[in-house]
């Protein structure tokens, strides 16, 4: 059977075979299937929260400071169906479906959406059979891994930083003043400096005030840093 | 200290008191405040995530043979803004809360999405300190207890119940056949009939056909059992 061979490639330490092929059961088999009536749906259900809590956990401690909104933005870029059904296939999960015939000539094995699925179910059945050490084994081979392909610019708040950085001398919070605002409205561009009391420290331009922000910001932190 | 006396009270096991009083700052008093600049949304966000996996797991293991589409709909019940406001409310974790001048001016510490807000950081805080077991002794006192509350037809998936019961006999699936579709657009009344093979087991009324189809899966269940 290759879900056990599979299992005992990946030094899975599984109890519950029958998990595993619930995981691996796309509805369409089940809806064909007169004895297997079990498919995917609900383990998918479980390992996405799984997913959900080991990202955030991971994501929050690799990044201290960073506010909310960019630890959401951060788990979902890592989470999209596009990095899970990535993952599926470096661990040539498609292999191990249990298809119906029509999806099958489909092309359901190769689907984006049916792949990112069996690696939530996945998940969701390690998490079940062998608890968290287990899946922990297989984020750090996948999405913990792969935090690096991310852009950092979009991840780090430069403003937040800098706040931080100057707040380590003196007790003062720095402002950001709207240099010029100019552009169309479709394609707007804005020019920002960061300021501390009458000091400039940065300048950045963006296509938005936040991000005029935030390079202003990033801006000042190279010349402090020099 | 009214969070340390808090701590103490509810017997958590707590070592970075830091982390709590993080819990319990709102933006708006971290907005205010000169030397403390952080707030309870990197908490929430945390939280967020803790309840979304226990709550999952909690009603996966409860309802084993439910679909997943009905196991969604019961966790965004449990973890609503409603609930968990409710179970800040059962906690009194309002009084422990750092607000802003402002906002406590408006009733910031009464506010419903504040309350749920601090329900979620307050998790977060302890998951990250003290781990899983904690905050499960917390769950069972609020939202495990709270499961009882909700609406069983909703939960129950009577159609697979039906389908499993028929299986433990013979190999054969239930069908379910459109009888009648009466009313008006705005209120159509569905009358489905479950059948196997040519047996009529049951039948059910509903606003729609799958409404209806559990309820013709529930009368069938009924007749069985007699």
């Amino acid at each position: 059977m290759k879900i056990l061979d599979f299992l005992q490639k990946e030094k899975i330490p599984f109890h519950d075979l029958g998990l595993y092929k619930e995981a691996f059961t796309h509805p369409s088999y089940a809806n064909e299937s007169h004895d297997y009536k079990k498919d995917y749906e609900r383990l998918e259900f479980m390992g996405d929260a799984v997913l959900q809590l080991y990202v955030s956990k991971f994501i929050f401690k690799l990044f201290p400071t960073v506010p909310e909104g960019t630890l959401t933005t951060l788990r979902s870029k890592l989470v999209r169906e596009e990095s899970l059904a990535r993952f599926s296939k470096e661990l040539h999960l498609g292999e191990l479906l249990y298809l119906g015939i029509g999806e099958e000539k489909s092309g359901g094995r190769e689907r984006e959406s049916v792949l990112a699925n069996i690696f939530e179910s996945f998940i969701g059945a390690v998490y079940l059979d062998c608890g968290e050490e287990e899946v922990l084994k297989i984020l750090e081979q996948t999405i913990y891994k792969h935090v690096n392909d991310l852009d950092y610019d979009d991840i780090t708040d430069y403003k937040t930083t800098l706040q931080e950085f100057m707040q380590a001398d003196q007790r003062k919070t720095v402002t950001y003043q709207l240099l010029e605002a100019s552009g169309s409205s479709n394609a707007p561009e804005f020019t920002v400096a960061a300021m501390m009391d009458d000091m400039r420290l940065g300048i950045g331009k963006g296509t938005s005030k936040k991000r005029a922000e935030q390079q202003a910001a990033k801006d000042a932190l190279n010349k402090l840093a020099h």
